[in-house]
C-alpha cells in the first residue's frame, strides 16, 4: 500500500518558496495515487502501526522521556478539522492523546498574553497534542476582525516562530497543518449542516459572516504560510475538499514523523529479577507454574509484534534509502530482536529454578511440557538464535490487540513479511 | 446478541444489601451467557449505538444542554483500569470523551482540600468523562497507608455522598465501578509485566509493597461499597479476572444509561430556512443544483440513520418492557421520523424555490432528475408518508461512518429489522 504514496507527503504538502494559495487545487490529493477506497485500506493500516509507536511514546513519557508531539489543525468552517480528531486520533489509545480546542477566548485568557491558553495546553512528556484552532487564530481571526491594530498583530509572526523554536529545541515534534477547502465546497458543506436535522448543531448564525469574508482570510492564511513556515515547524497546507485525503495524509506524516523519533521501549530502572523473585514470594507454586507455561509464547509473542514494527517503521523510512542503509538497518533490528531473546532465555532460566525451589514435582511437569512447546516451535524457543532471527516473519502475534485493530495488524503483518522475503532475496 | 444478557447487568452487578466481597467470584461474568467470542460481537454492535448515542450528547452539549456522563473506574494495580479507558472510550469521537487518571496528589493539590483536584476535572456539559482512579483513593490508599488518621478519612464517606448526590441533581449520571482481580491472577499479571521487554513501563516497584496489603484493601473497598453505594450512584463490582468481561459490562452499562437519558438531536435557535436563504446568495446556481440533488438521500439517509439508533435504543430499553410500553416507544419513534420527513419535505420545496430563482433552466433539469429519485425510492422520497414509515427498514445509510463502524451499524441495522418484524407481527 505504501507503493500508493509517490513521495514522502511532507514533501509533497510543504509550504515552500513561492507558495501560491490562490493557485492551489483544494480537491487535489497530492503525492498520493490511490482513490479513496485504497486510502481507507492504507489507513487502517498505517493506524495500527500509529497506534504501536503511540504506545512506545506513551512508556517513553512514563519512564521519564520528555518527548511529545504537538500537532496543529487549522482551517475555517466545514473544513475537517474535527474529522481529523476523530479519525485519525480515534485510532490510537485515548490514554495517549490530548485534544485541545481554542474557540472565542474566555474573558480570564483575553486578560493575558494570547500564548497563555495555549502554553497551558501544551501535551505532557509521551503525549499527542491535537490543537484544534491555535495560537493562529491570533494572526486569523484576531486580524481580519480588526480586534487589535495591526501593530500588535504584526510581531505575533515572529514571536510565534521564537516560541515554536523554543518547543521544538525542548523534544516536541510540531506539526502544522492547514485544510483548505473551496468556497464552492463550504457552501455546500454549510448547506447540509442546515438541512441535516442531526447536523444542525454544528452550524452557527456566525458561519455566514464569517463566509463572507472569505478572500480576507485567504489573505490572512496566505501571510501565515508565508511568515512561519520554517524548517523546524513547516506548514503542511492539505486540500481539504476530499475528505479522505487529509485525514490520509494527517495519519501519514504522523506516523513517518514518529517513525522517525525511533521509539524504543524503555528500559526499566529496577531489575527484573529481583523483582521477580520478591513477587514469587506472593505467589503459590501452582500460580507460578501457570505463569512458567505462559512465558515463552507470550514474552515471543511480544518480541515478534515489536519486530513486526521495526520492521514496518524502517521498510516506510527506507522507502527510498540505498541499499546500506537498508541493510544497516536491518541489521539493527535482527541485533535487537537478538538482545530481547536473551532476555527472554535469561527470564525462563530464573523462572524454573524458582520453581524448582518452591516444588521441584511442579518444575519437572513444567520442565516436560517446555520441551514438547519448544519441538512444535523449533527456533522460536529463543535460545540460542543467531542475528538473522530478525528476518524470520513472525509466526505468532501477542493477543492484545482489539479484533478491528488485529486485522490490520493482520495485513502489515503480510506485508513485512513480503517486504522481508524481498530483501532477503536482494540481499543475497 | 442481546439475549445473551440474562439481565440488565446493572441489576447483576449492583451492590446491594449484603454484599460480601470475600465471597465475590472474580472470575465470573454476571448476568452474560456468552463467552469472549460473543462479547467482542456484542462489544463492536454496542459501539457502533453507543458511539451514536455520544455524538448526541455531545451535540445537546454544545446547544445549551447541561447534562454529562461521569464515569468512575477504580481497581488495584493490573485490574484493568486502562483497558477501559482503550477499549471502552476508545470506541466513541475522542472529543467526546474526557480522561483524567488521578495518581500521587501533587504538592498544590495537597493544599487544598481532597475534592478540589477531583472537581476541577469534571467533564464539561456534553462530554463522558473517565475518571481513572478518583476521590475514592482518599478513603482507600490515604486509609491502607495511614496518610491521614482515622477521624479525618472516617467522615469522608458522607462528605462523598453528599456531593456526588449534587452532581446528579445537576444533571450528571455517575456510574462507578470496581475492578476486581484476585490475588492469584494479579500476581501473574505483574509477573507478566516484569517478564514483558513491552510492559515493563507498567510496572513500578511500589506495586509489589501495595499488594503486600492486599487484605487492608480488600476491607477498605468493601467499607466503600458498604458506605458510598447509593441509589443515586451506586457501585458496580466488576470481576475482572477475565479481561473481556468488565469491558463488556462497562460498554453495556454505559450505552443503557445513555439510551435512558433519551438524547434527541438538538433544535437549532436560527431558523433553517432563513439561514438558507442567505446561504444561497454565497452560491453559485450549479452548486445550489448539485446541492438540492443530494438533499433528498443525504437527508433521508440521516433520519434513517437516526431512526435505527432509536429502534435499537428502544428494543434494548424495552426488553423486559409490556407490549403497551413496547408499542408506545415504537409510536413516538414513528411520529418523529414523521416530523423528520416533514423537515426533509419543506427543505426540498425552498431549495427547488430558491433554484426556480437564481436559475429556471437548472431548476427544470433538477425537477427531472428528482422525479427520476422519486421513482425509484418509492415511498422513500418522503412526502406524503404515514407514520408507519417508522417500522419501515432503512434501505440506504448516510455514509458518514469510518468502514469499522460501518460494519458494527450494518448488524446493529439488521437487529432492527428483525426487531421490527417481530413486533410488526406480534403488534397485529
Amino acid at each position: 500500500m505504501s507503493d500508493l504514496w509517490l513521495q514522502d507527503p511532507r514533501d509533497a504538502l510543504r509550504v515552500g518558496e513561492g507558495f501560491d494559495l490562490s493557485a492551489f487545487d483544494r480537491a487535489g490529493t497530492p503525492g498520493f495515487t490511490g482513490d479513496k477506497a485504497a486510502a481507507a485500506t492504507l489507513m487502517a493500516e498505517r493506524g495500527a502501526l500509529l497506534s504501536e509507536l503511540q504506545e512506545r511514546l506513551y512508556a517513553n513519557g512514563r519512564s521519564g522521556g520528555t518527548r511529545n508531539v504537538l500537532v496543529i489543525v487549522q482551517g475555517l468552517d466545514t473544513a475537517g478539522k474535527g474529522g481529523i480528531a476523530r479519525h485519525v486520533m480515534g485510532m490510537v489509545d485515548p490514554q495517549g492523546v490530548a485534544l485541545r480546542s481554542f474557540g472565542v477566548p474566555t474573558a480570564e485568557e483575553r486578560s493575558h498574553h494570547y500564548l497563555w491558553r495555549i502554553k497551558k495546553a501544551l501535551p505532557r512528556p509521551g503525549l499527542i497534542g491535537l490543537f484544534d484552532r491555535s495560537h493562529y487564530e491570533d494572526v486569523l481571526v484576531v486580524r481580519v476582525d480588526e480586534l487589535v491594530p495591526p501593530e500588535v498583530w504584526e510581531p505575533r509572526y515572529n514571536e510565534i516562530n521564537k516560541w515554536e523554536k523554543s518547543l521544538v529545541d525542548n523534544g516536541t515534534i510540531v506539526l502544522k497543518f492547514a485544510m483548505m477547502v473551496s468556497h464552492g465546497e463550504q457552501g455546500m458543506r454549510l448547506m447540509e449542516r442546515i438541512d441535516r436535522p442531526d447536523k444542525r448543531w454544528k452550524y452557527s448564525v456566525n458561519d455566514l459572516p464569517t463566509r463572507l469574508k472569505w478572500d480576507d482570510y485567504q489573505q490572512a492564511y496566505s501571510d501565515v504560510f508565508e511568515r512561519t513556515s520554517t524548517e523546524y515547524a513547516p506548514w503542511y497546507v492539505l486540500p481539504a475538499d476530499r475528505k479522505w485525503y487529509p485525514r490520509l495524509a494527517v495519519t501519514e506524516i504522523l506516523t513517518r514523523s514518529l517513525i522517525e523519533m525511533d521509539l524504543r521501549w524503555p528500559k526499566p530502572r529496577w531489575r527484573p529479577d529481583a523483582q521477580r523473585r520478591r513477587l514469587v514470594k506472593t505467589m503459590t507454586p501452582e500460580q507460578l507454574a501457570a505463569s512458567l507455561a505462559e512465558t515463552a509464547s507470550t514474552v515471543q509473542g511480544a518480541i515478534d509484534e515489536s519486530v513486526d514494527v521495526n520492521l514496518e517503521a524502517a521498510k516506510i523510512r527506507d522507502g527510498h534509502a540505498d541499499q546500506e542503509t537498508r541493510d544497516s538497518d536491518l541489521a539493527t533490528i535482527a541485533s535487537r530482536r537478538s538482545d530481547l531473546e536473551t532476555d527472554l532465555a535469561t527470564t525462563l532460566e530464573q523462572k524454573r529454578a524458582l520453581l524448582e525451589e518452591l516444588s521441584p514435582e511442579l518444575a519437572a511437569a513444567s520442565a516436560a511440557i517446555v520441551d514438547e512447546g519448544t519441538k512444535k516451535k523449533g527456533k522460536k524457543s529463543g535460545k540460542g538464535k543467531d542475528s538473522s532471527a530478525a528476518e524470520e516473519p513472525s509466526k505468532k502475534k501477542s493477543a492484545k490487540k482489539q479484533s478491528t485493530k488485529k486485522k490490520s495488524g493482520k495485513k502489515s503483518e503480510d506485508k513485512a513479511k513480503k517486504a522481508e522475503k524481498k530483501k532477503a532475496k536482494k540481499g543475497k
